[in-house]
């Protein structure tokens, strides 16, 4: 059902039926770890790149998510994937192998959220039962393609973020156990001219806050109706040019606010400081600690914002600013 | 309404409201360019590079299909968009002013035909009243990211396609006037092993293949009930292909089977004799010729099948085949 003009809700319930994750060395150093179901030693997996060893993420982390849910491949209808890799080979060849028609997603690190709230629809069409939604990012192909080689030892600058080494996997159906999807809000383009590719929190905080102006106008709630609110990897920096947005609105979103990119590091690590990046780290923090909360009922209701910024190295060496995005999922539990 | 493995046939009726193309200056040259909307004589539009030229091609078709629809912008709930540049730029830029939430795709070339279905389904599950899919490619750009510089004036082999400069923007909307979309199938990735990046004809048709046959079993349909069956840019390497993987099933394809890529260009230049490839060249014949050949009820009954390759150059690099993707659309008069 359309709610406003930006939000879907949903007539029957759209449960997480089943998710799983997998994360590379420094990711299982921090401090949700525990619950990851596979922590990788190896960067590259022992294989010949970069690239291969994200598919192979990619490719596990789909496999503990559907063991998990004691569903068969063919009981799946869709899958759902994208990545940061150029032409998402990522996902591409993470999920090859799977017979499983394949619909091929490009948002950015929002792809997570923007996975979820899509499949939601389908599911709630009457489209697909069953279907997975997965995607993953690593940290030294995103340096690679994105900025400079590793190799070149490049100093980050304060408000760098660190792409997250990792992989996360959804399996959303019609049947429990859940949470429930409640409701979806698709975000539009913001682009505020930022154009320091170091700084995409700053990019992508308006993109966060229109989103989540427009789910909170479309539904009626405010941010106390939410045990907690999560933006998918604003960082430090964005995180604080959100909040600060909407104390202008005499909003003050408080100690519910929190990052995914600030839960999934070490806060303590000063070259981490702003926080993890990339649609890892969304996915990762969403398909284990925000699932393990709701499962364990420390939270009840959940706003789920996954944050995009849609440049390329070419754009930004033709000088352009980052247009971003931020796909908003709410999430309650039955 | 699910049917079979990998079909959907709606409830009600998804028309295709309106189209809207722009295309280069050999498009322009091609048998089709009467009925483009807007022909390019230079290919950089003036700008200072290709990218930007191509982000203004995919703003003018939207403009064009929503202009035709008598729509105003905000009667759109959605768009859909892709592109083959890395990272989507020319849909995140091109898109970026409107005030429309973006919802990202990557199927490479199959881009328009999974934004159909896709959007369909939106459509038919109640979540947009009406949106827009749309998607480019551009020549010159295409060339430097997957292939060599223009400037280092490689021989093309002949099986190498040419990627269409032009890009494809649709309207679908639950009211009319039509053609209606009836039915869509997502395929599944297929990969035979192909690596040869200069035939991608023969990487997709496999893809082709498993999709149609799936459409075709799904809907208990047989090609002699559609006037036209469209692959996107299988070129006419692939598309021999395609014909010979249906005979060896003992079904002749016949007159009624033509592919985009072959459509676009004078089959006489030598040049472009493989014929086109790109997001563009399925969405330039489909926004412009099938539709117009449908409405003028030459053509009552459309099998459109977007055909996309998964690969990217770091893979095909890194010495991976090309996994390969079709997805498709079965369209009606009214």
């Amino acid at each position: 059902m359309q709610l406003g003009k930006q939000t879907s809700a949903f007539s029957r319930p759209v449960y997480i039926y089943s998710a799983g994750c997998t994360a590379g060395h420094r990711e299982g150093q921090g401090p949700l770890a525990g619950i990851y179901d596979k922590i990788y030693e190896e960067s590259a997996l022992g294989l010949e790149s970069w690239e291969k060893a994200e598919a192979i993420m990619q490719k596990d982390a789909f496999s503990y998510a559907l063991r998990k849910s004691g569903l068969s491949e063919s009981d799946l209808r869709y899958i759902l994937a994208g990545d940061l890799l150029s032409q998402c080979i990522g996902s591409a060849f993470g999920m090859r192998d799977t017979l499983l028609p394949f619909i091929g997603l490009y948002g950015a690190c929002s792809t997570m959220a923007e996975g979820l709230a899509l499949g939601a629809m389908l599911v709630d069409g009457g489209f697909a039962d069953n279907l997975g939604v997965v995607t993953s990012s690593h940290f030294c192909g995103s340096e690679r393609q994105f900025r400079f080689p590793l190799e070149y030892a490049g100093q980050r600058t304060p408000t760098a973020q660190w792409t997250v080494t990792g992989a996360g996997a959804a399996i959303l159906s019609k049947n429990g156990p859940g949470p429930q999807i409640t409701h979806v809000t698709m975000g539009k383009i913001v682009d505020m001219g930022i154009k320091d590719v170091s700084y995409l929190g700053a990019a992508m905080a308006p993109a966060a806050y229109d989103t989540m102006k427009s789910h909170l106008a479309d539904t009626g709630a405010c941010p106390q109706d939410y045990n907690v609110i999560v933006t998918g990897d604003l960082g430090s920096v964005g995180a604080g040019i959100l909040r600060d947005l909407f104390l202008n609105d005499g909003i003050d979103l408080g100690e519910r606010y929190n990052d995914c990119g600030m839960m999934i590091f070490d806060p303590h690590d000063r070259e981490l400081a702003a926080g993890g990046s990339g649609c890892g780290c969304s996915a990762v923090v969403f398909c284990s600690h925000i699932l393990n909360q709701m499962r364990l009922n420390n939270w009840q209701k959940v706003l789920f914002c996954g944050t995009g910024a849609l440049f390329s190295p070419v754009s930004a060496l033709q000088g352009e600013s980052i247009p971003s995005v931020c796909h908003a999922v709410s999430l309650c539990n039955n």
